[in-house]
């Protein structure tokens, strides 16, 4: 019966899942203000005029429906084309160069595959309104101290210039085709070097082009050696910007940060520097990713406003720390303590307000259900809660409580006056 | 040209508003973790068949479309709906009761109105099968506590019971009509007295029925005499059920809590205690509600699943929180300190990133646009940033730093040794 399920493609998050999740987004948040960046939310439907012929051929994986007004509308499919247009929205109320973080949903019609869902989290950071190669090293400086708060430190950064990919285009004579050759390029980690010669073949162009390709491709040239080979406008304005955000990168101690010519980046609206970076001890591929886009705002503005952004997968980045243990101490709740108890009586719900008055500074459930002592205690082990305050008779008279730490699996009674520290002290 | 804004009804969070309900969120989940309840996630879209039949004459107001594969679906008209859906699909995984926390937006294509938006957050807490009136009083013990953490104090919480209505509706002799009548009543705030006693004669109501109603509503009795205004069997329970929910209550010193038995609470799912907070010093209505919902789950598991909740308005609530000047000394940006400088070369950089690194206990921005001096004060003021740490190569040369308090209008030239603790202090 479908009514029992999430809908095909997509999924539930339960307390466990949602407890990493938060977080990540938490930590995340944090450096992302430590750098200037400040939030904005954007609705999770808009215009379709507003999504329509910005994402190329994904465009049909955008779910596009008419709303009660008759308007033709769609889900967001990533958060850089609403960023544009509230850009265009609240110039008003906007200071440039406008630095934003939006964590939000987006939702993508594709065909789900293990670990891809239609409806996932997009982590974004933007800086809008400079053309300032400081602001392209701002977005990877401040991505990678993300990562690193989270515990995570063997990955690298992968930077290129689109205009580089313009140069060799134009340095074979290939300009007109430049959006397709640079697609196809995008594809080399998936497919392999023969596996975009042979597109590039199947795709008819020519053979002494695909072969120079395939010589730069095969020896990686450095940000130097480029310029020599390529030897055009195009290359020289790549090299002198590059070079500038490799100075702010290198300053920063941004020691993962490698020139990689094959790097392409799937989208179109790409203009300047682009970047993905890569964990290196976990077979997930790119985690993150972004890069500069000019032209792409002025399509609301009807001006010109320069743009450069990156984005954080969130789910690859909870399967990538699940491989590499970091949430093996993790726990799946955030109650520490449930009170326990025989008879819920006066004397009873008394004492236990006692407790969790003593114990403001954790977290602490007042057992809620039916369950006789023995179910209590299961519903504590089975949530992960640490540790059971046991409250009878005789605990109420004594003034003290039994504490059944499930973990290390041992028991105390200790008194009510005690009980704070018993706990600041084995937290 | 509809492309430039947001969807109709729809709207963009600017920073300043984000950041207040970043700070609400925020402070709502610590009290929600406070008291033992965990997060989950549901996906925004569901079978329609998960959401039809639900929710009575609203459903019309359910965004309804076919996703990519055909299949019938709809956007999430709220959390409780889902959250039973998420209990049937999850059973195995779940330990009862089930303590959840859920933050999220839902849809409704309601006739835009001032204030009244087509998207907004809900935040609700939920304990899945218990029967155990401490949950019932656990809800709203909960909820007050996250109101009160937030700086408010002047409210009522409203509190009955459905089995007082159907107790009142059997008494009349009017039990088929149960619903109707308690969706009538619901209508009291908005239309006082005459406006229900109208509706009742409007939809042919007996008139000694109508009389007895009105006798009642004019004087409203305590929980102590409507037992023996209305004597029967529903009477009984729903009086023994409310005494202990009001005894825990009080206990905990929810003094807020007042017997109201003409809150009915529009939707047709809740079964036993109903309450709704509403603010006394704005006239803002309704920021809170819930109560009791026993035969809900029950159509997603087949099998009987109590379950009580209840939900905060978030919105009104920050409308409610401005109004009261709760936010007057809030920032419009997190950024703390803005680096301004005269000429970006290297020397200058090292010394921001000396003085980003001395001041990581404050969110820090260095200015990534292209403005000279002049422009980038005034960029700092515009995003409400109170300082602005100018380096020029006096200052480099010094070891100095000039700070500008945007607030208090003063500058200072200071030793960069002292900086952290220049911070420190007049923070």
């Amino acid at each position: 019966m479908a009514g029992l399920k999430p809908l095909k493609g997509m999924r539930d998050l339960l307390p466990q899942q949602q407890i990493r999740r938060e977080y990540l987004f938490e930590k995340i948040k944090e450096v992302f203000r430590k750098h200037g960046f400040d939030p904005i939310e954007t609705p999770a439907i808009e215009y379709w005029e507003v999504l329509s012929g910005k994402y190329g051929a994904e465009e049909k994986l955008i779910y596009r429906f008419q709303d009660r007004g008759g308007r033709d509308v769609g889900l967001r499919y990533d958060l850089t084309v609403p960023l544009a247009r509230f850009f265009a929205s609240n110039q008003g109320n906007i200071t440039k160069p406008f630095k934003r973080y939006q964590i939000q949903p987006v939702w993508r019609a594709e065909k789900p595959q293990k670990g891809r869902f239609r409806e996932f989290y997009q982590c974004d950071i933007d800086i809008v309104g400079s053309r300032n190669p400081l602001s392209d090293a701002q977005i990877i400086i401040t991505i990678r101290e993300a990562l690193r708060e989270l515990g995570i430190y063997g990955f690298q950064i992968k930077v290129n210039h689109r205009k580089f990919l313009s140069a060799i285009a134009r340095h074979f004579g290939i300009q007109e085709r430049e959006v397709e050759f640079a697609r196809i390029l995008d594809k080399l980690d998936k497919v392999g070097l023969e596996g975009i010669e042979k597109e590039y073949m199947e795709k008819g162009f020519p053979k002494e082009v695909i072969k120079g390709i395939m010589d730069i491709l095969k020896n990686p040239p450095s940000l130097e050696e480029i310029v020599e080979i390529i030897d055009n406008q195009d290359s020289l304005s790549a090299y002198e910007n590059l070079k500038r955000i490799f100075l702010y990168l290198k300053k920063t101690g941004v020691e993962e940060a490698v020139f990689d010519i094959s790097l392409a980046r799937g989208l179109d609206y790409y203009t300047g520097m682009v970047f993905e970076i890569v964990l290196t001890d976990v077979p997930i591929g790119s985690i993150s990713g972004g890069g500069r886009y000019d032209n792409l705002i002025e399509i609301f503005t009807k001006y010109p406003v320069p743009a450069v952004g990156g984005s954080i997968g969130i789910d690859r980045l909870i399967t990538a720390m699940e491989e590499m243990g970091l949430f093996r101490e993790f726990p799946s709740t955030y109650t520490d303590a449930l009170i326990c108890y025989f008879n819920m009586d006066e004397k009873t719900f008394d004492y236990a307000m006692e407790i969790k008055g003593r114990l403001d500074f954790m977290n602490v459930d007042i057992y809620s259900g039916d369950a006789k002592m023995r179910g209590q205690l299961a519903y504590a082990a089975e949530r992960g809660i640490r540790w059971a305050i046991i409250i009878g008779e005789d605990e109420i008279s004594r003034r003290t409580v039994s504490i059944k730490d499930l973990k290390r699996r041992t028991q105390d009674e200790i008194s009510i006056d005690e009980l704070a520290n018993y706990f600041r002290t084995s937290k």
